[in-house]
């Protein structure tokens, strides 16, 4: 039996869903190495050797540590994508797929933490994304163009994209805008989400047993 | 004469410092157009079409738009000097790179703005960068490493990072380590570094002049 030369840290209810569809969507073969938080698996020191910061999405591969959601579909799509899921270096798509994914980690993230907790705003100069209408007002405004992020294609920013605004109005923390639950819709019913969403229930399941018989 | 197809909207006292410091990096023609934020000029609708957030550095490339230092520093090493400044997708250095550049959108930022303002943490779950200590305890060790954030080898990560540090230090909202000092003054001895904060010396002594005229 081979062993994967990709291995996932993993829990179903963090970031790192949309790094378990990605894997599914690109056909690899990984490994996963279930993080349960409750237990405070995210701050052994075995984890925090390879994840300073104890956040999940982490993937290793071949022996490099690769953290971060943006830079993970980078990376990943590009490796066993490339020209699919993930465009070209010299495809005209490719900036605006890189703007998308960096706007999500830089400006949509540290928009609806500030939001979430009512913080109030910074001067505009230090402000890294404007403020939260503007940001829920751009990807509205993108995804009414649709079908997907980048129009007609569907590539590995719509697999980041589609899990983080799954869970955002889930949690009523991004407004359920027609343009937006359109979107999640398309995405979540494509196979690669579905298999996910199969094995994440049967893995959560684990845990939960797992933690009642601990 | 040939009109440049980059076309950067910049200022030299702004998130897009970095980006003119890779385009001269690059060895690329590229066209300047300055944006003043004393007149608004971040804030016109011209402008705000082209990107709704009023955020530096903004990009044109034949035609399409790409926003966000990430996404902009990614883009320009991987088109322009793949396999020298970017790390080539099977490179084993791809992961990491990828890593640090989000990990500077999506964590380092975040935690310089929370810190500078004094917010008070929010809950670890939904935190997206553990803590400002220990964001500023990676970098530090990371580069203690060096000369390079990867190591021996010097990629586009470390012109974002070089130029970021240096503000950031300068503004004293990161400490000024020896590990980062040294690392910000091998950087700014490069021939890039050089380039650019000459040409944007002469920029702001433009800026200046126009401002004072009017």
């Amino acid at each position: 039996m081979s062993v994967p030369a990709l291995t996932l840290y993993h829990n179903p209810q963090s970031r790192s869903a949309g790094a378990r569809v990605l894997l599914e969507a690109l056909g690899v073969d990984y490994a996963v190495v279930p993080i349960d938080f409750a237990s405070g698996q995210n701050r052994t020191p075995e984890f925090l050797a390879i994840n300073p910061l104890g956040k999940l999405p982490t993937l290793v591969h071949d022996g490099a540590v690769v953290t971060e959601q943006v830079a993970i579909t980078i990376y990943l799509a590009d490796r066993f994508s490339a020209g699919k899921l993930a465009p070209a270096l010299d495809d005209p798509l490719r900036g605006p797929y890189l703007r998308w994914l960096a706007f999500y980690g830089a400006c949509f993230e540290p928009a609806l933490v500030d939001h979430a907790y009512k913080r109030e705003p910074v001067v505009p100069s230090a402000a890294p994304y404007r403020d939260y209408d503007t940001v829920i007002d751009m990807v509205a405004t993108q995804l009414a163009r649709g079908p997907w992020l980048l129009g007609e294609r569907f590539t590995a920013a719509d697999v980041l994209w589609g899990t983080a605004l799954r869970w955002t109005t889930g949690f009523g923390i991004v407004p359920k805008l027609p343009a937006i639950t359109g979107y999640i819709e398309r995405a979540s019913a494509l196979p690669a989400f579905v298999r996910a969403g199969e094995k994440d229930a049967a893995l959560m399941a684990e845990l939960s047993a797992a933690s009642a018989a601990g």
